[in-house]
Order: structure tokens, then sequence, then C-alpha cells
């Protein structure tokens, strides 16, 4: 997949390092793939938290002077997608606020599907809100007295949340993680050889910054970590059916990380694999579409016996500011990232590996650049299913009319795509591959079967809100 | 005055004028010496307020691209002094809000005295905040279902706020301004040839863009401006005593707005004929202290007749980011500002007009620039009273014990200041050059006579806030 | 004036200071008056130059890490004014350039009017030239094997140069300063109390680092500073007459430097004087057109007795870069500048003092300023003669025809301006000013009396070039 | 190979298109990894050659106000690897000169060797330097009144050069290309749709610009375009044997790149395959080092027949500029870069491939991510021979005793790097590999056999240069 979906958000927090804040740097650089468009660090001292945030890469967020100025031992860190809209620069997390209990901050990676009406309710209370974000409820529901006044205010408080969440928590003395009880988004635990914990969305983090992985955060699990050290507790009692996001194994994951108990790169193999048994193909090469399908093309190419070949180089650059130029080159987009290794292709029968295929526009680019370059046929396998149904959990999928697979057939999509044959991965073949069971994942977005029930009545909530009285 | 002490804040709306954004932009930039280190704008189309926001002047803030992204017919614009701290970002005005009745923007020039308790009593409701601003209680009041269910939820709002303010609102469909019953902080109103009309801090924000002045934003008045055109009303119906800053006039205030009813320049001049009566000199020259005194040296050289000279040339190129030489050059903040010519004081008795001391370490540091340049005697006329007390209503002066007024005679300062004979203006003096009655002034930072009872209780709501029960 | 001509450049070279380069930065800041469009530094650790230069403001372009970077104790920079075309960035000095002797830096100010036809002989020998300054020509001729092999090898070189040039030369392990034989613009010699000495353009850089004025360089001197000191020695043996820009003393020098012998402000009071009793007027109070006509504005009063009063106020932000707005808003550039303080002006009859009137423009945006605000009568008096002839030595006025004086009388003139009555400073008023003697100076651009003869031959070699023959 | 050593440069030129500067930028951009340190274009409208150059990629120096600026139908750029030292900007390609004839621009990929002697007997003439590059002669041959006057000045010129030299100029209405005799380094031909001509040094320039290949620029060739059309002549008569930089083929040039001849990934697959011929490696799975080696570890893999595996992620993000933390994280430059896929290579032996073996160290940090990672055997196997020799022809090797292969067997080397077994291809294999006769190539890094004799007293001008008598 490389048309432009909205990713995911990443999460780092440590508690009781002196290089708290450069590890948080560092391991939101490791985890940037999970949101390229804003970055933020709040740290404490143990009694203050300061922040910073900015639009950008978090190389171009943070510069040395910047995490000079956060240094402290305690930290939380966030990477975000794109923002549009004008409130922008308030929507970038962790989000800080003061509320009776002092000092907190949040850090998001999920989406909320009651906030509308959560935020409703407390609006309709006087409160006000300074960001279009989900987030912000949660800060709401902390700082609310009747939750305050319960034995145990976060986990009330994130009883409350429908949908999904996983958070890291800045208290000025402690750094705490939870994860919603779905296990919708990852959430895990490392250890610092000096004996500091950390948490993060994916094991890449702990890679880079030199931490070892503990374990995840169990759905519906707090983990608190502050100087007694790191203890647990859960806020369901009932353990639900879990419903961890697939998109995470197809897409969004960095291939090197461990997400819901399994290897990212060999989930990836593996559909690759029961792609060349469920959709074989009569070729004498098997290309990957940079850079995600790689794992699924050798899949492929391992089951199926036909050789893997490189069609592609892709650029060292892409991601920085391009300057879009007035005349029309066709298919820059493409271009920009990737280029057709003529004799990989030319005078060949191909299978093309994809990971997903979401608008098509892009996918149709490359394909068109492997026939240009002399490719002789073109078997495009994709290693997911098709898309049909919006995600309601936090993958920002174009409006489903844009979705190439919406109202189409296969047919229509091979038509478009101008390739000789098309398949792809069933959604049984898919979930084979997973290590939990099927009922473990959420597939809503091939199969439009929710894990959590949505509310298409919880909208209305914001509609309402106009009809209050405004002062003049 | 050349010390450092905080300005004030400027401010600036205009509802339903094509180009209200780069109005906006021209009037902070006029505004600019009540506020160099933040600036801000919201605007709206008529249905939705974006914001942008940014520290330095508004020339850094803001770039041709930035308001283009801004362009809307409404606006209302912030400029504001330094603010310390983590939470820096966040403080910088006009804030944006969402509450039940939709959105809100607010600029702020002044300070809340009872914006600890408000703050307070909303905290331990459950609110949360998100700047350690005195202004964000405003929103909170405006949201209070208690105060929206208020005949005029505005007026009740504002009935709760004790202190200074200046106000701006931004609704997405009007510009509302409005001023606290003393009148502390100027407030007036503009209109353009179009008739758009716009609310600035000074007068000489309507030079910058060619909008005729009306009238002064009278104490306890609201006014509204959107399609209907402009309306006022009052929140407060007893008249109090007003207590216009008299700060204002001495220092803050561009010389060619009108303020509380006069010309900046003339008052000051007035103040420097006032300050020759009451001090005389045996001198040969007035010198005035670039740039404020210049007003009241030319006042001091009318009434005295003793010619005046130009001792001091500035640089055009102040309040750019400079680089401290880690070398020691003695008085090197002094020299960047301003150079002794030396034939104009060299062999000569001097009288130096200065419009106000602070902390004395500048005007020290002129004082013996001028010593060095060979003058015979200085006679330093100071054209306002020592200042002695703190403010509580917006002029960010040092601590008490850092005035070089505390607990100093004049003869001490004298001492100090290495000069031959020092005078201040009498407080009596001063108030016989402004318009109104001397009665409608505050003169607390020279006289302890605070227009408004402090309550030095109210910062123990900061520290209550900890004995509540934080999550963990 | 304050019609955008051109400025000149600012020069400063210090060796053997452990602070030279920041010494340097904080001496260009204090000439930015002289250039605001580029600066450069080189520096030299006794053996190797290196080089930063940028276009902007002295405090745009340099920041601490570029000013660690060039840390050593030898220096030389410069600031110049506008350049504009494609190759800006190669021509903003110093320039440095190797050669067999070594590595050579120089900064120049002033302007050589043989540079055209120096440049077409070396490039018709097969030179190469990388800057469109004429400048460039003189590593050349110090480059050239016969010059080289003359006795004094740099005498020799400046020697060839016709026109008017103050420079500072970086070696290794010297600076040099040399000044043209009719002393066009200044140049003079500082010493820090360490005993290091120093040079540059106007004694207010001493003034900002705390050097001592020495004495000028002499008009056809070489001054050399390295580890044995400083020495003198002339490069022309009979003294010439002099031919100093009487336009540093009207408008480029700041007021508190000497320049030729004599305090600006002083000589600039002096026209002021003499102003009044050439032209007097029959008025309520002086008005100065800020910030250079202050100076004479304070003389014109001294000797009329007329009261001197405060018409403007002046931003302290101009210089920045300013965002034009789309709107048409009238006069925007002369506002961005300053204000009028109406009620100095109103109902008044004004003597308004300029220093000079160059295009026009912006002095009649003022006087329609003043007119607005009511001024009854305005009697402008200009505190120099009309300018109608250009300069060939470094001030680059606008194009003979675009000057307000080219080919109008007085009366048209004043026509043009709106205003009252208009005189300006006689020639013989202006000189009886001066210290030296009036055949001392070059008064060229008032009365077409050139120093050096202009060869209007010189401009035919860029001509010729073409007709060489081109490489395909 | 990913030892940090110096990138080649990369050129590109068209006349003759509307669109040529913004073309230019992307045809930079498709060739950043040829240089990712500075960057430059010059343009021309027929008779004036603008010029922009600035440190950084493509995309940091250029936006879309310059491209603006510089737009203009004629249009040479250039992309250089870091440069070090206070000349640096200077030292930006191209450079623009004006000499007799009119003005002159050249960008240059390779290195002269005889520039130190050219320089030194143009000095010795007088002339001056600008820059420290070896490229700047060329333009002083050009301007040379001697060669001038020859029948072919630039063929004249280009006859003095001794090295590797691939240029293009522009002249005010040209675009002239030429390369060494012994084509050390590629340059090639393209055209638009549209007619137009444009020059790249490898054809993923014309990829990204949709430009079709037309030929090489032969060794010895001047190509020359311009209204008239493209027209070729030879300025060496005699064909001399060429010398290819074999680099080219193993590390530098992009493998979509036909370079030499033949494509560089096809080049490398079978580089790859020779290697698995002549050493064989009893092994699990083939894991190639990204980016460079994956061309030839396909090869191994399809020869060998040992599967194929992703043993590490590649970041994105590499390239930006990295705050380097405080804290010692082990590795870290390894880690900034790839991370370890753990189950690819847990309890596996591994045949690790890579391109070429530099310093060693970061080879070393990755075969030590592998071995914690948990492979179970490491035999790396090096698509290239041991790097023992200097390059003089643009390659910026370390010095020579930086070399791993240095006076090091292989088994030290192996011993050094902590791996099972280690081969290298053998010289001949690797020339076997290529499509042209072995003769045509420069194997200098390898054997220590130079095309062109290099003479070691070159250096020796520099250092006479500072016996020559240095003015004071």
């Amino acid at each position: 997949m490389s048309d432009n979906v909205g990713h995911y958000c990443g999460l780092f927090g440590v508690y009781g390092h002196p290089d708290a804040v450069e590890l948080t740097y560092l391991a939101l650089y490791a985890q940037q793939h999970r949101g390229e468009e804003a970055a933020g660090i709040c740290s404490s001292d143990g009694s203050q938290i300061v922040r910073y945030t900015g639009s950008g890469l978090v190389t171009d967020v943070f510069d040395k002077r910047k995490l000079e100025q956060l240094r402290n031992p305690h930290a939380i860190g966030h990477v975000r997608y794109s923002t549009t809209g004008s409130s922008h620069y308030q929507n970038i997390q962790p989000f800080l606020a003061e509320y009776a209990a002092g000092q907190v901050a949040v850090a998001h990676n999920g989406n909320l599907i009651n906030a509308p009406k959560l935020r409703h309710d407390y609006e309709s209370r006087g409160h006000i809100f300074n960001t279009t974000s989900d987030t912000e409820v949660i800060l709401h529901l902390l700082a609310d007295p009747k939750i305050q006044n319960a034995d145990d205010p976060l986990a009330e408080a994130l009883r409350y949340l429908q949908g999904a969440f996983s958070l890291v928590f800045l208290l000025p003395d402690k750094v705490i993680a939870a994860r919603d009880p779905y296990g919708i988004r990852p959430l895990c635990i490392g250890q610092f050889r000096n004996g500091a914990y950390c948490i993060a969305s994916e094991t890449c983090a702990f890679d880079m910054v030199d931490a070892e992985y503990v374990r995840d955060v169990v759905p519906g699990e707090i983990v608190t970590i502050d100087e007694r050290g790191i203890r647990s507790r859960f806020f369901v009692d009932a353990k639900v059916r879990h419903a961890h996001c697939i998109f995470e194994m197809i897409y969004f994951a960095d291939p090197a990380s461990n997400v819901f108990g399994q290897n990212v790169h060999e989930s990836r193999r593996a559909m690759g694999k029961q792609l060349a048994r469920e959709a074989p193909a009569n070729a004498d090469v098997v290309i990957p579409v940079p850079n995600c399908a790689r794992c699924a093309a050798q899949g492929y190419h391992e089951e199926s016996g036909i050789e893997i070949g490189r069609g592609f180089t892709t650029s060292h650059y892409v991601g920085r500011s391009f300057i879009q130029p007035s005349q029309q080159i066709r298919d820059l987009v493409v271009k920009m990232k990737l280029n057709v290794i003529k004799p990989s292709v030319a005078g060949k029968r191909l299978v093309v590996v994809e990971d997903s295929v979401v608008r098509g526009t892009t996918t149709r680019g490359k394909m068109g650049a492997l026939r240009k370059a002399g490719a002789k046929e073109i078997h495009l396998r994709v290693a997911s299913p098709p898309i049909r149904h919006p995600c309601f959990y936090g993958i920002d999928f174009p409006d489903q009319k844009e979705l190439i697979a919406d109202g189409r057939t296969v047919e229509q999509i091979r038509d478009y795509l101008k390739v000789d044959s098309l398949t792809y991965l069933s959604l049984d073949g898919m979930l084979s591959c997973m290590t939990f069971p099927p009922e473990s994942y959420c597939t809503a977005c091939f199969s439009g079967n929710y894990a959590i029930p949505v509310d298409h009545q919880l909208t209305k909530f914001a509609l309402e809100r106009h009809q209050m009285k405004m002062f003049e």
C-alpha cells in the first residue's frame, strides 16, 4: 500500500532515567513510521511537567537546545499522523493540562468512538475544550469530581472510554500506561540495563534505545512506573474478546517489531506464502512493491518457487518537503519514491506483490511504470483482502467511496489497475497466518464486522451543540 | 525608563472587512511596543474560527503564507510581553476554545486578581486548564451552565472578574469588546471608510490602518459588532470610580496615541513642564533619555528655557536577537541601544530627563556614559514619582526589593546613580497634568493606594490544590 | 532624506585580540546604518583565513555558532548596501582569494571608477572574475607578477586605482588599511586597552567595542598592523587636494561619530543654524523629519528661536522584513516608519527640517501626513542643496531623471511636495559649516564638480567584451 | 559498503526547455545519492547567467521562490559530496565566472590530478583563485589568451587536463558537455519529448524527468547543444584505453541506471553470482546488507540456491540531520539506519552479502547486531576485492591506513569483523561481470594499477607558493 492513508500514532514513555528525554527522542525516531506529521515530548523533574511540540518529523521538531531545555528524568512522547484544519497546533500531543490534583500529560494512540458524546456531556456541564481531538475527553474525565472520588479514579475514568486507546500518562512523579480492553493498538513494556522501565508502541523503539522487551501491556491493564518500581492492575474485570488491529500486521508496524505476540516480518511472510497457495501465477519473477510488501513477496517467492527480483529502486530522500513543479511531469508522485530497474522486468511475466490497495491511484501508477519498462504480463497479488469499510479505531482511510474496492468487483479493479490478473488474499487465509485465534483480531475494514458496536447516533451530539445559546 | 519591565499587551479586532487579517497584522505591528515577545491572530469566516500564534515579533510570527491561510472577514489579534516557563507556547493569546455553545476566542490586556480563586473553584468542579494564564478563567466562566442560563451570559461572566481587563472576543459571527469598570487599561473603537468597525488598545493602531477613532469603550461596557452593526450595553449598573493606569501615560502608550482622553505626547510634555517648575536646575542643556523621555524633556526645556540638546543616538536595530559576546564589554546592553554624542555633553552641565526609573541599573549605565563623555554636572530629573509598590493590574515590575526606590531615600538613589542632583516629579504634580480628576487614575505603584482591594489570601488556592488526591 | 538610496559600506578590522571576531561583529552592528543588506567576516589564526558571509543584517547573518567557527585573533568585516541581480551572493564582501603569495581578503568602501578598464585589461590577459564588483580588480592587481615584483607591491597596486577606496585587508598574519589620496570615504584607527589596534569606517564602532580613537588613516596612507605593531607609509608622494564626501556629513554617518575631523551631529546642527539664517520662516514650531534631520532641526531651532516640537513617532521595528499587504493602504511605506503626533502639528505653522531630498516620494508622503493631521502651513527647509548629479564614488543615487531636483526649479519641487514654502541650504552655506576648507570636499552631487575627472569612455570596455571569441 | 566515504558528484544540464530549472531540480534529486552535501543550479535566459547554490540536500537548498527566480530555458546543476574547511561555500558548484569572452558556468564530476600544477602556473602569472577546488583551473584555462587564440579553445583547454572529468558547461546561449579521454566518470545524453536535449551523470535522472536516453558522451568527446541543435567533436584524436571507474558499478550508481553500457543492478547481480561460485557457504539463508548489497545478494542467492531472507529493516528517515545524544548508546550510527529482524537470523547460519568494505567499522557493527540477534554462524561475502589503494580520480576514501584491508590479511579482517568466514570477490571475477573488456576499467583502488600515471611531485607546487613575496 502506498496510497497516502493516515498512519497511526507512536508512543513512548520512560521513568527515572538520566537521559529520559534523549531516549524518548530516539524512540520516537524509531517509530517515526507511525506518524510523520507532528511530534511532542513532555518531561518532568518530579514536580513540574514541561512540554514542547511541533509539526514535522521528530528530527525537524527537536534540536539539541530544545532537548536540553526538556532535560528531565521522566518523559513521554508522541508522533502523530497528519492533522488538518485550523486547530492543528493545539492538537499535537502529548496534551498537558492542570486540574484540581495538579498537572497531567497524556499521549494517545487510537480513536475513542464515544468522545463526541463525552465531550457533549462535559460541555453541557460548562467545560471548555482546547482541541478538536478525541483524546481531550480523557483529561476531563480524570478531572471530574465524581471520578476523582472513586476508589481508583484512573480506572474509573478509563471505564468510560469506548474505542481504541493505548495511552501513556506523565504525572509529575509517575509514568502510567494503559490499554483498552480489546487491545486494538499495541503497547509494550521494556527495561533498560540500569533497571529503568519504559513503554512503547512497538518493540523497534526498544531496539533503538537498547532496552529489553519485557512484555505487552495487557488489554484492560494499567501499568504504573514510579519510584516504587512497576506495578499493575486492571480497570476491567471480565476479559472481553480481543480485537487486535490486523492492519498493524499488514502495513503499519515495522517489520522488525513484535506486535500482538508475533514478529511483523514473519507474519507478512506467512501471508505471502498463503497468497501463493491461494493465488498461484504463471510467471517468471516475483516483484515486491517497496517497501512494505517486501516481506509478503518473500513469502510468495518461497512458497511458489518463482524467483524473486528487484523491480524498483527506492529514494532515500522521500518524505522531505518536495516542491511540486509547475510543469506536468506524469506520475511524479510515484517517481519521487521509486524507479523501475528495467532489466528486472523487461520482457518478463511478473507476479507483483502488494501488501494492500486503498485508493489504487499509486498502485496504478506503479503498474503503469512496470508496463512502460517492458513487463510482458503483470499478475498483481495483494497480501490482504479488499478494503471496503471505514475504520473507527484509528486508521484514517479515505472516504468509503474513494476506496478502490468500494462497489467494484475484483475484475473491475483489475481493469482499473490495468493488470493481467489480480487476486486478493482471502480473509480466512490472512487470519490463518496470525498467532492468536481469528476472533482475536479486528478485521472490520475488510469484513465490516466491528468488534465494538458503532453507534451512528454519536455524531448527533456535535450537531446539537449549536442549538445552545451563544452569548453576544 | 529603560529597565526591562514587562510591557502590557496590545489588542485589535475587526469585523466584516475583506482584509481583516492583514489589517490585524498591521495594527499589531503598530502596537508592537505593547508586547514584543509573542503574537497571535484568530479569524473567522462566519462559522469557523482558526488560530495561529507564535513567539517573537509580529513580523517574525507571520508571513504571507500564514496570513493567507488565516484570510477571513473577522479577526482579533494580540501581542504580549515575555512569558517565562515551560507552558510558554500554550500561553500565547488569543486563546481559542470550544464549549457547549460553540467556539470562542479571547484576547486580554490586564490582570485578573481573582483568577486563582476562580480557577480553584472550577478545578474543584472538575474543569481542566491548559495554560497558566489568568485569562483562561474567562472561558470557563462563559462555559459555566449557571452563567449560560443567565439573561446575559457575557455580562454575568464579566461581573465575576476582579482586576484589569480590556478584552476582545471573536465568536464565529461577531467581534465583542469589553472593559473593566475601572477602565484600567485603554480600549477604543475605530471605523474604516467602508463602514466596518474595529477595536484597538491604542489609537496609533487606527492611524496605521487608516481607520478613524470613534470613541473609547467605556469602563463597564460591552460593545458587540456583527452583521447588525454595532451596539452597546453595560455589565455593571453603578458607575464606579475609574482607575486609569497612570503608567500608560508615563511610559507604555505610543506618543502619537490618544489614551484616557488625551494625547500621550502632550501629557508627557505637560509632565516635563511641571517637572521644570517643581525641580529647576542650573544647567546648560536638557538631554532627553531616548526614546520615551523625549516628550517630557521637551516640556522641561520649554518651561525652563534651557536649551534642549541631543545627547544620545539610538540604534535602529535594537530588539533583534543579539548574540551576547563571551567577552566582557562593559555596559554592552546600554551600548547596543544608544551611544553618546560627545560634543553635546562634554564640559556641560546637563539636565537629564528620564520618564521613570525602575531598577536603576540601565539609568546608572547611561549616566556613566554621559560622565565618561565629559559631562561636567548631571542633574537627573524624573518625570514621575519613585516606584515603590507592586502592580497587580498588569505591569510586570520586578520584585519590590529590586526596585531602586524600595527602601531608599532619593539621596541614596542619587548616590547610587552617581548624579549631582536628582528630583522626581511629585504625585500631585503628575496628576495635575492629566485630563481627568486625580481620583480617576490608579497610582498604586507610586502611592500604594490600590483602586481595587487586593486580597492577599488569594494565592492560598494554588497551595491547596496539591492536597487533592492524584491518581496513579 | 528618507528615500531609499543605497547606503555606503562599513568596514572594521582588528589584529591580535582574543575576541577579534566578536568585536568585529559588534563593530559591524554599530555601523549597520552604512549597509543593511549583507554582512561578512574573514578571520585568521595567523596562517589560514576563513570566511563567512550572508545577506541581511549582521544579527541575521551571524549566530553564536558561526562566530565560534570563525574564532581567531585577527579579523576584518564588512556591511554593505543592497545588491541586485543574480550574482548577489558572490558579491558579498570581504572577498577572499588565493594567489601566488598566499591568501588575501579585502573589504572595500567606495567605488573604483576605472574598475571596468582594469577588469577589461585583466580579462584580455586571461584572468577570470567571480563577481560583478569593482573591488575584485584590487585582488587581480595584487596578484599581477608585474606588481608583485615592485618594491612595494601593495603601494604599486593602489596607485593603479582611480576613485574612492577605503580598504581593509586581511592577510594570514596582518591587517592592513589604506585610503585613497582624496580621502573620499572615512577610515580611522582605534586602539583597545590591551594595546591591540583596530580600523573602522566610523568612530561609533570604537564606542561600541570600547576602543579609543587614535587618528584617521590619512588619504594616500597604508597602515599595517601585525605582530611588530603598527606602522605607516604612503603610496602617493604628492599631496593631492582632498575630496571628502560631503554626503557623509549630511546623511550617512552616525551623529555620534567623528568624521573628517568633526563631529557629525555638530556639523549637522551647524548646517541647521546656517539654514535658519539663509531661510527664515514665519512659523510656530520646528518639526524634524526623523531620524536623520533631528540634528539640523535642532540647529534651526537654536538659531531661529522657533520652538522645536516632536511631530513624528518612529517605529522601533523598521527594517524587518515586512509583508506588503495585498490591500491598498495609502502611504503604507511611510506609515510603517513613522506616525504623526497630531497635537504637535494641528493648527500650527510648521518649519519642517529635512536633511536632503532625493526622489521626493517619501518626503511628499510625510508632508501629506502632516497636512492630514491638521498642519496649517508647512515650510520645508532642506539642510543641503538640491541633488542634481550622479555620484561615481559610492552613493547609489537613483537614475538622474528620478531625482526630484533634476530639471525642476525649486518652485516646481515645492509644488510637487505640496508645501507652502521650500528652501534648500546653499552650497556655500553648507561648506561654511565644515572644518576643512571648501575645496577639501566633494560636492559633485550638488555642483557637478567631480574631484576626479570621470572618463565617460570607461564603460565601453564592457561592450567590447562580447566581440571576443566565445568557445562552443 | 556503509562506511562514510565521500560520494561522487552528480551533473545535469538542459538547453531550450521552458521548465529547464525545475527539470534540473528534479534530475538533481534523482541523483542525490551522488552527493548529499551541497547543490547548485545556474541558468540562463540566452544572454545572462544567474546562479544559486547552498549546502544540504537539493530539497533543502531550493524552494519554490528560488526556482522561480532562476526560471530560464537553459540550466545546469550539480550535487556534491561533503566539503570541509572554511571555503566551503565558495566551493559549491556550478562555478560561475566572467572572462574576456563573457560568462561561463561549469559543473564537474571527477578529480583533476594536475590541478595543483596548473594552479601554480596560473598563480605565478598573477591569476587569483576563489576556491580550493581543482575545478577552478578549468575556468582559468578557458580564459587564457593563449588558449583563446587556439582554433578550438575549449578542446585546447581540455587537453591540458589530466585526471577524471565529466563536465557540463553553461554559456549564455549553450550547454556543453565533455568527458575525459579515459571515460572515468559516466556522462550521458537524453532527449525530451519536445526535442530538447539534456545531459546527466546517470540515466536515472532521465527516468525522473521523462527524458529518453540517447547515448553516452564518448570519452574524449565535446557535445554542444544550442539553438542549432546538438553536435559533437573530439578534443583528443587518438583513442586511449578507457578506464571506467569500477566503483560506480559496485557502489555509487543507482541500481536503476545504465552506466558504462550496462545496467547497474544487473552488473551487481552478476557479481553476486560470481561470488557464490567463488565463495560458496554452508548456510541457511542469504542476508543482504541494505541497501546497496541487495543486488549482489540476489545474485548470490540465485547461484547458490540458498534462500534469501530479509535481515534488516532500513529507516526511511536516514540522512536528516540527527542530534547526537550525549548519552552513550552503543552503535547508534548503525541503529539510526537499520534494525535487525530477529526471526530472520536467530539460530540460523547466515551468508551475509556486502558490496564492499572500507573502514570496516560499520560492517563490524552490523555483524555484531546480527550476532546479538542470535545468528548461529555469519559467513560474510563481499562482492568486490579488498580496497587497499587510494583513488586519485574522485572517490574520497579515507587515508590508506584507515582502510581495513590495508596491511591486513583477509584472516585478520575476518577476526576484526568477528565473523565465522570471510571471502572477497576476486579481481578477475569482478571484471568478468562487466560488459567491456577488463582493461577498460580502472581498478586502482583494488589493484594499485592507475590508468593515468600519478605524479607524486604534483603536491610540491602548493608548498612552493609561500616562498613567494607577500605584500605588507
